[in-house]
């Protein structure tokens, strides 16, 4: 008997799995914790935070369980988290995308003109934006997914993006400080960011965010801003890196970040400091592909032992796309990554990112947040690009996908 | 009121389409014929090609049908014309991409692999096979497919694999010539190829291809393959200058063929002589991305005035992707192609490369071969690289995706 979609009544019993992920080194082989023909038992009851994995092992020794799911063969793993994302905006910029590729100047205004849409709509506009992309992602096997503000850019909006991304997300991210906004002064915008705007905005966050970079937030800045929301409750984490050389990455160690994200151009002091402390080092490849800008090297930071973690940055300016799979490919083919690593960071990885032990990992006592892969094995995700090849997902223990 | 999926009585007006590619300049804006807010009409009449284009045009100037389909404001193409896939294939080739990707060395056997399980598979296993991914294209919006023999090597197993691709698509080729086997010398396979397996394969096929490569065949080897085939009716196509520079390029001039498929190693001399010629340039980015080798350089033939073709070259070793919209957005990265100059080459492009002008326009009379995107321009397919944009397909008039 199959479970229906939504039902959580009692225990589910998933077998037939060709290859199961739990990235834990203790379940299975290597450092993705890899069974074959494996079972998962997902714990009964029902309730938003009741539904946990209860078993995990070889199907030959699966207990009994009130419903029964037959995984056909396929793959399975832990949903993907996606640890950085740009979700609540309005307006369009394809044309501007359309130039980009095109070798041809674009002056309308980038970011700006997300600004001016975003401050122009609704709520229910937004909302229902956020709303069609996280479904969008749920559909590609993303199961938790970071959100930020930063197209507001007043008091009101930002605090008003960041009531919408909690609708959506418990990952909720303050980045007042995405860029200034054409009306003020850098300095003063960051006393904006650090005062009253910090007020409003850090009642609806979990995380500050700075975008630390030329041409935005330069360290002192940075700094300012993170440390405002430290002594906010707020956890740091930073866009660091991403288009040259710069502070951000040494200051988000210094502070104890969660993560610092693109750590596209880093030096070797830089890659020490990740190495030696325990900031998450988070790619973004859909932003270099979107972009035609050199991609990080993941091969340079795993070496060193740095924990990397993989998202989409997804965003209509530089990376509009919701697709791990896609960034799982990427990764392998741009940045020296093997699909294990790939599929690690994409996964227990973005966990790490945004410091959850609760997700990412297929071990009893998680959240049960699962997806099939119409394929055999996880190696699937990078040996078929762009191929939709998500089957099924689980999200709570309730199937969201099928 | 909505026709339903598979229902073919009477006539359908499609409404609502924000952008309309029809391929045809004089319907429309610039090469792609572009129409903002559109409509189609599809014949009605039922039977396997009796559902044609009937009307295309402004929505403000549609006539009356039978039926309607509002798109909601999504945009509309042709369906994707993947003029080169090796779908007749069986046994597993994971570990060895794994491997490749891990820079280790793989020794198990490659291409000869495939051969080997491709002969143990019954005609069952091998149809269900190219179903699956017949089905998985058409999924993604892939309307027409080509698909090559090349992995039986014996005179039985390539007219075997023929047939079988024939129950599933109309452009069949004879690839007899993909490698020569551990079993034979390359001249006498040449005589095998060109003899007794032609004969047996020639009846089932359209086209006869040869992989004109170091290592493989050289251009004299490949000249016998084609010209043996041309005159037992068949129209030749190339697999040419991948991996090195080589002859396959003019050869393909020369002789006429309808494709010279790779093309990733050109020479000036071979740039000029597609330039001069009738044949198409197929681009297969999917195998540069899999393999991690350079890009062909689509810009430079753009601009020396050659038609390009872009293609999955799905197949278990080198590309094993069925996704024309992931090609779209690799040309667009990696090729320097515009996104509108992708799509033509996806579309209009592949229909080329098949002598075909029934399909890749939507054009009064062409076959019904449509689809839409979830997004509200084609421009979306590079610019929401890894998303699966394709919410509904029609094929011959007939809704085959919804
Ligand atoms: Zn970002
Ligand atoms: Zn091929």
């Amino acid at each position: 008997m199959t479970r229906a979609v939504g039902d959580t009544t009692g225990s589910l019993l998933i077998t037939g799995i060709s290859t199961l992920v739990t990235n834990d080194p203790q379940l299975g082989e290597g450092p993705l914790g890899l069974i074959t023909d494996a079972a998962v038992v997902i714990s009964g009851g029902s309730g938003v935070s009741g539904e946990e994995i209860a078993w995990v092992g070889p199907a030959s020794r699966a207990p009994a369980a009130d419903q029964m799911y037959d995984a056909g063969g396929r793959a399975m793993l832990p949903g993907f988290v996606d640890s950085h994302a740009h979700l609540v905006f309005a307006g369009d910029r394809t044309a501007e995308f359309d130039a980009r590729m095109r070798g041809l100047p674009y002056t309308a205004g980038g970011i700006r003109t997300t600004v001016a849409a975003t401050r122009a709509a609704s709520d229910e506009e937004l909302s229902a934006g956020v709303a069609r992309l996280v479904g969008e992602a749920l559909r590609q096997g993303t199961t938790v997914i970071e959100c930020k503000s930063g197209y507001g850019l007043t008091v009101e909006d930002e605090a008003r993006l960041l009531r919408i991304a909690a609708q959506h997300t418990d990952e909720v991210t303050y980045l007042g400080a995405h860029v200034v906004p054409a009306e003020h002064d850098p300095d003063a915008y960051v006393e904006l960011v650090t005062g009253e705007m910090l007020d409003a905005c850090a009642p609806h966050a979990r995380w500050v965010d700075v975008f630390c970079e030329r041409g935005a937030f330069d360290g002192d800045q940075a700094r300012a801003v993170l440390e405002s929301g430290i002594k906010r409750g707020l956890v740091p984490r930073i866009h660091a890196n991403q288009l040259t050389h710069g502070p951000g990455v040494r200051l988000a160690v210094e502070l104890g970040a969660a993560s610092a994200d693109h750590c596209t151009h880093l030096t070797d002091a830089d890659v020490d400091a990740l190495a030696s402390g325990t900031t998450v080092a988070t790619l973004l490849p859909g932003a270099e592909f979107s972009t035609r800008a050199p991609y990080p090297n993941a091969r340079c930071l795993l070496d060193a032992g740095v924990t990397v973690a993989l998202s989409t940055d997804c965003n209509p300016g530089s990376s509009f796309t919701t697709s791990m799979p896609f960034c799982v490919a990427l990764a392998v083919r741009e940045m020296g990554m093997t699909p294990d690593e790939a599929v690690w960071a994409a996964t227990l990885g973005g966990a790490r990112a945004l410091r959850r032990d609760d997700v990412g990992r297929i071990v009893v006592g998680a959240r049960a947040d699962l997806m099939l892969l119409d394929a055999p094995s996880h190696v699937h995700l990078a040996y078929r690009p762009g191929v939709p090849l998500i089957s099924a997902v689980w999200q709570r223990g309730r199937q969201v996908v099928s």
